[in-house]
């Protein structure tokens, strides 16, 4: 029945409406409103939030979905979308939900204080809750979806992929890195100590040069905005994106990279299907896809020599100081280096899939119920030992790092490497369709590559999942060895 | 029933939290949204807006009015408003509304133009559409509410008082006005000159000045925030108050005289009772009121001989040169200047209600259907010319000037006047229960009015109507002789 897939539309357009609603209240909490809006901001973003539950689980959208038909393409996978986010959120009892989000409140709010103490014994018992309530929660999406309890949660971020699928690649990363990562430390210990840029760098010049190389990648600020907040973000709408990002006075690469990286994830929505905009089909198409985008634009191309060398042309002029400094060798030496760390958010490309893999084997075990809370210390040392050599002196800089799992967040850290691999896959396919890629780079013109993720991959929307997606821009699901390849070509030669 | 009550108040709470969140996001449309979020902007304020009156108008909610019982005086009244509120949200036909904002909506763009061009008969037939439809809508209204039709409009804006009352306290007005300005203008042109400050005044001196400003009349920067925008407004939620100005290089007076102002709404916000926060009875009690709140703060408060003294000090630190540029005698001159014009937006105190009685007469004759828009013009002209003896060029400083009408805003012009005579109205009655407050002004210290303030408005909320919370902070209804005694000390002693 036409008359019901025109209702659900409808309907799907005004959650969706909702859903910008809250984007733009999200970005104004982080980049505008004073500390003393909190509270207020709240309540809001609950509102909306329960609103928009409540237009996707009424009793109409049942009979609308079953009665539904869609021709084409487009329509089908926009009407199974509807179904499954209708099967999502009716799985799950009304007390569950409610139950998750005070537990999720609570140990974030614990966390906070439980890292910068590096006491995990204090945010224990409240992590055990989150963990105990995601197991539920994985558990009734597992039975109403039709997949296993993790995939059920990773689904939630990214459709398309199971973790059956990750663990092989995974472990081909691990053995990769086995015999790589020392190999690129020891040729990286054969070249000369880059010399660091000088600053200060002034943040109105810093911001003028973000700007001006986020207009490079494409971003048209007549659609967008670039302010600041502590933890940089891309937010917003498709017709009106908010980038953030934090200046820091002595490290120009800081902001430059972040709004860079930001960039390719605005570049993404920016060119999602306007014809299908508000409907589910009309989104991006999941957080790995999301960060293939940012990745291809700020590890593929902007960290590329090609584009090192333009950029180089564009600091000097902006900050001045010693030509050499600027040349691409040293920018290489001082923005691809490489270095076994403690810290996720901080790791070069190399290591950074390290610190995923530990932590998708870790969360994948605690929801099937094979590591307790308490042994979630132990297992981190062992596992970080095992991957890159190294043992955190404290768990502040092991299990406590990240605020993911104590937000709740279980399922979501396998996009970070997924999108990397999937970068670097896409950006093989894009160099072999369209050859002037490179050359453009190389002059600080994006335009070759980005009309080829435009059409690829942004507006692709959500009518395929991560590796249909794939398959239609590269020909193949995801393959990791493009990823090696990658990396052999830029910290493996001699 | 109670249970009927409580129910009720967790859906006021919903629809008000609604209203936060459209009004963060209007904040947003006009201080910091890139020109190609607007018509996303537009879907997002129309669905949360559909979705706050499906709920305000829902089956429920006359079942629950119908068997709720509140007691205490605040509940009593808070159930009132829902009443009030369900009633006026009821009696308008869906298609009404909807053709309402429609034909609002083409006016105001067709004025936009039509204004530029000086041009009534480009915009005259939209106006003519604009008008039926607010004449349909006033009088479904007013067999609802039992109010004449003006009134109904009216009281959209300004709960509490009726054209009946307004009508002969305008008479009063217009009557002292015509001995009153000739003679304001003689005493004026009897003194010297005023000379004007030395600018230019750069932006950023202009900034932290009236940041401090604000401040200093007891604005809290925790629950605030000061931007810039075409047209200066105060918005955002009594937690996260919004305010916004227009810097001009050239004219101090401009910016801080207007945040001066913004910040006397800001501080009404800020005020209101938290235990009601979210509920009818906590809201402001209307556009009169909000009004002198803004004009006590501005005109009574901040353009004092007291305050002017001491503002000419911060001036004077903070823009030098010859320091008798800033004795309050030059300020006096400058920023208390009466002169006859043709821009509402731009009189002075004296003059300004004359503005509003010719809009008020009119308007209440196009409702009434006493006045065709198309005798417009010449009834303007006309009735300018008997209150001020002064006859616009062209229609674009005449009854083009505003945008209220060719908004569908009917009944609101009287709310400024209104305002400006309850601020003189509260702040003779402040000075009568607060000896301290002249003193403290010329210290810059608002802190004595403000208290005031918060016990006998700001923290009323809407329990009472305009002309009961002026019998309660004032011990009378509206008595446009404060407001002329005001004026007479001001501007008619030799």
């Amino acid at each position: 029945m036409t008359a019901a897939y025109d209702r659900l539309k409808t309907r799907f357009a005004r959650i969706a409406t909702l859903g910008e609603a809250q984007g733009m209240l999200h970005w104004d909490a982080s980049a505008m409103m004073p500390p003393g809006g909190a509270a207020a901001r709240g309540e809001q973003l609950a509102t909306l939030a329960g609103l928009a539950h409540e237009l996707l689980t009424a009793p109409a959208v049942a009979d609308d979905l079953a009665a539904a038909e869609a021709a084409g393409d487009w329509d089908a996978a926009n009407l199974a979308l509807m179904r499954r986010a209708h099967v999502r959120a009716t799985a799950l009892p009304t007390a569950l939900v409610e139950a998750i989000a005070r537990a999720n409140s609570a140990c974030e709010t614990i966390w906070r204080d439980a890292k910068a103490r590096a006491d995990f014994a204090q945010v224990r018992p409240a992590l055990e809750e989150v963990v105990r309530l995601q197991r539920e929660m994985a558990g009734a999406l597992s039975a109403a979806l039709g997949l296993s309890a993790y995939d059920a949660l990773m689904e939630g971020y990214q459709r398309g992929v199971t973790a059956a699928e990750v663990e092989p690649v995974f472990a081909a990363y691990e053995e990769f890195l086995r015999d790589a990562l020392p190999r690129a430390e020891e040729l990286q210990a054969r070249r000369p100590a880059p010399r660091p840029l000088p600053g200060p760098f002034p943040v109105e010049k810093q911001r003028v040069l973000c700007r001006r190389m986020s207009e490079r990648v494409g971003l048209d600020y007549a659609h967008a905005r670039l302010d600041e907040s502590l933890h940089p973000f891309c937010g917003g709408t498709p017709t009106d994106v908010r980038l953030t990002t934090f200046y820091a006075e002595d490290d120009v690469a800081k902001a430059l990279m972040g709004v860079l990286h930001e960039t390719g994830h605005a570049q993404y929505e920016r060119g999602l299907p306007e014809a299908w905009a508000r409907q589910p089909v009309g989104d991006a198409a999941g957080m790995a896809a999301h960060e293939s985008q940012s990745l291809i634009v700020e590890m593929q191309a902007c960290r590329s020599d090609a584009f090192l060398g333009f950029l180089g042309r564009e600091l000097r002029a902006s900050f001045g100081g010693d030509p050499g400094l600027y040349e691409t060798g040293n920018l290489v030496g001082l923005w691809r280096r490489v270095e076994r760390g403690f810290i996720r958010v901080d790791a070069d490309e190399l290591t950074y899939p390290a610190h995923v893999i530990l932590r998708f084997r870790l969360e994948r075990a605690m929801i099937g119920g094979d590591l307790p809370v308490a042994d979630l210390p132990g297992a981190w040392t062992e596992g970080l030992r095992a991957l890159l050599g190294i043992t955190p002196p404290d768990d502040a800089k092991g299990c406590l790092q990240d605020i993911h799992w104590h937000d709740g967040a279980f399922g979501y850290f396998p996009s970070y490497t997924l999108g990397a691999m999937a970068a670097a896959q896409l950006m093989r396919a894009a160099r072999r369709d369209v050859p002037a890629i490179d050359a453009a780079l190389a002059e600080g013109d994006m335009r070759p590559l980005m009309g080829w993720l435009r059409e690829k991959v942004h507006g692709q929307g959500s009518r395929l999942g991560f590796q249909d997606l794939l398959r239609h821009a590269t020909g193949k699901p995801l393959d990791p060895a493009d990823f090696m390849d990658h990396l052999r070509g830029r910290y493996l030669a001699a």
